[in-house]
């Protein structure tokens, strides 16, 4: 690959940095120009030949695309976009900002302006939005050689059919799908219907959730996925590199929505300090409200940690454990339904399992606390005072209550999301915490207040 | 599809059963079995046409595969093992427990054998245990016609070409691959490297991580990526739909990790309650021992805490907080680390951004817990004391030196992991929550101490 600092220090110049960029993979090109500027991005992409800065901007690995747009000539940009596949193009209008985005869609022909503006229209994350409207079709009144010949000169340019689509010559709607493999082994004069399968295509429609594409495109096995509307017409295709690229990106915003923050695409060393104190500072901010809870929960029991100083040793263990409880329901019931493994209407039969499975972990718990304490108080390490036994107690019962009531409310706050038309991958670590952070504190509270009365309360 | 209870409840028989799903799509086929003990499933499947059930037993999503097959007479299994793709029998082999697996590896015919037994030597998530050996190879000495000829006649069962891999005629190493659409293009009499891409192929070896694998499909565009060994033979083929089936069961484990659990395959419901012990239970102990440090570091403080009871109050909000910036940072670090955004050798960068960063969001949830202090005291909600303006100076001095402190550490946690050889995913929510827990509250007793000494302590 290229050495790009070479060219950052200015060493050589953009016409040979260029000359050495085009001896290289495409996807090598554009690890290399996510490490630029765009304007230097820009400044190198006028010098490439024009077929392989198409190929650069065609690529969804690119981060600036829309930058380097901008950066450019607007003469230059305009064969650039109609060059791109219309998905790509509408991709870079996306984070296009005014005036060039206005500039540059004026400056596109009709065809392509009326392509990528009817693709700008489906909201981002949908099978719409991320379908190319670049796909093979042809008359089911066609043969096997008609087809085949059709491929070979008007398809010509292009590197991958992921399969034939067949319409019906009147109406224009999606008949059946045929594949290469099939279409080589087809009798030439024979009608291209009779190398189709014998099953209606699978297909989807532009509002359908990326998610559920990638679902459909696994369970099936399939190279892409036709999308067509409510008549049946075909509007484009989701290709199966278009899906990985998504369930990468999704993968990400999930982890880091689990994380307790806002999504972030960028990567992070391109993470302004202003945009990351928002992504961040926000539901930090949330959080810290939910939890002064905690605060007014212990003004609450005042007289109680006055009289009983000892049981504030075991706040933080106490609480910690709920949370960490109610985090891994939650990360196990995110996955679930996100797989379709559990019904928002199973609710109820996750909370049975749930029961037994929180008292269960809370026993175990309860009986590394009370070895805990009793090795301390025999060996000498610490004093819990003369009822020691009875704290033991409290600690465990506790414990108990605790990390049962994390596991129930872990594993059904993705549920909840989810009725109230929420992504469940919304509930994330931090959140599940705060939320059993405030009971905790009151079923400590009242366990002691149970357990210690007449003696130390 | 099938109505399930018919069968279940024993209202129609097995073969009845059988009948129906043999009018549905194999992968609905596949849902419909998931959800019957092995034994019925296995049951059904003898009935099914000999194709349909290999198509059954190929799909990734079956869940009982092994059960199934250990249910089956041996003299029914092993045709069916036989028929099966290698990759999908060896991942049969791997969950078949004895005396089934080794009385079916002695029954398979030598072939079968040899080449299942090579793929069982892969270890879990590389290429070689995900890639298939099923794929067609022509030598370089072909013509375009011959190739055709031969997909047409000998690969005629194959449903998807993913690519024709073309072979050095005398030492059978990879020479170039090519396409379908490439081939259908070439002369008929020309030799098959005509046809061939410029580029020599990507490839793969077998000891390749299955998440690299991924990114060389995604970023080159690929359908398949041939795995080669050391001296350039080819071994099979990784195929894009094997790797979205290993990204999503990744995502998976990612989220269960990060949740703070060791990672589950099975699906939710067919958990068994002493599995989900051992998967939960094991963490929960492990972080609860750890946590058990808060409970001796507030002994440490004991006489702080006797003389200062409206400390207590604000210590899980503190510690709440360090562990949600924690918690954060981890998140955007694990993700950035597995896309291989940032290196190993840039932490100390990482560490230069997250410094500011937590000081600034320290600062910020420091403001707000100032003026929920002031405003309850000037309210009358609570009476916080005499000295309640230094109180509220050391809550949010403390918020700003945990914050900080929970950045710095969530970060640099998936980096530490990372150079000891562990998957940076590793790093949990409550595992980092449980690091700031300690940490924090020394940082709120230490803090109080400089601002209180001489007034509350």
């Amino acid at each position: 690959m290229q050495d790009i600092t070479l060219f950052t220090e200015g060493t050589i110049d953009a016409a040979t940095f260029a000359a050495g960029l085009a001896r290289d993979h495409v996807a090598d090109n554009v690890e290399v120009l996510n490490r630029l500027e765009p304007e230097q991005a820009a400044d190198v992409l006028m010098r490439l030949p024009f077929d392989r800065a198409v190929g650069i901007l065609d690529k969804p690995e690119l981060d600036f695309g829309a930058e380097i747009i901008a950066a450019l000539p607007r003469e230059r940009a305009v064969p650039l976009l109609t060059g791109m596949a219309d998905d790509r193009a509408a991709d870079i209008f996306r984070w296009l900002e005014e005036p060039a985005r206005g500039e540059l869609m004026a400056r596109l022909d009709p065809a392509a302006r009326a392509a990528i503006s009817s693709l700008l229209t489906y909201p981002p994350n949908t099978a719409g939005a991320a379908m190319t409207t670049e796909f093979v079709s042809v008359p089911s009144t066609w043969t096997v050689a008609q087809t085949l010949a059709h491929i070979r000169s008007v398809e010509r340019t292009r590197e991958t059919v992921y399969a034939i689509y067949v319409l019906d010559g009147a109406t224009r709607r999606l008949v059946n799908a045929v594949t290469l493999r099939r279409l080589i082994s087809g009798v030439p004069e024979a009608n291209i219907l009779s190398v189709a399968h014998a099953d209606a295509p699978v297909k989807t429609s532009p509002s359908t959730d990326r998610e559920d594409v990638a679902r459909l495109i696994s369970k099936y096995d399939l190279l892409a996925v036709p999308v067509v509307d409510s008549v049946g017409h075909l509007l484009g295709i989701v290709t199966v590199d278009d899906i990985i690229d998504a369930m990468i990106e999704e993968t990400t915003e999930d982890v880091q929505k689990f994380g307790g923050m806002a999504a972030i695409d960028d990567p992070y060393m391109q993470i302004g300090l202003l945009e990351m104190l928002r992504k961040r500072g926000g539901w930090l901010a949330v959080l810290f409200l939910s939890e002064m809870l905690t605060a007014s929960a212990m003004q609450y029991f005042e007289v109680e940690l006055e009289k009983a100083i000892v049981l504030t040793l075991f706040i933080p263990l106490i609480m910690s454990s709920g949370g960490n409880s109610g985090s891994q329901a939650t990360s196990l019931l995110i996955r679930s339904l996100a797989l379709r493994e559990v019904k928002l209407s199973d609710w109820w039969r996750v909370a049975a399992r749930e029961l037994p499975t929180g008292l269960l972990l809370g026993a175990i718990l309860g009986v590394i606390g009370i070895t805990r304490i009793t090795l301390w108080q025999k060996l000498g390490f610490y004093d819990y005072g003369e009822h020691w036994m009875l704290v033991a107690a409290t600690v465990a019962a506790a414990l108990i209550g605790v990390v049962t009531f994390g596991s129930l409310a872990g594993s059904m706050l993705p549920f909840a999301l989810q009725r109230v038309g929420f992504d469940p991958a919304s509930a994330s670590a931090p959140f599940v915490a705060t939320l059993v952070d405030v009971t905790g504190l009151v079923i400590y509270f009242s366990v002691a207040l149970m357990i210690l009365r007449g003696t130390l309360l």
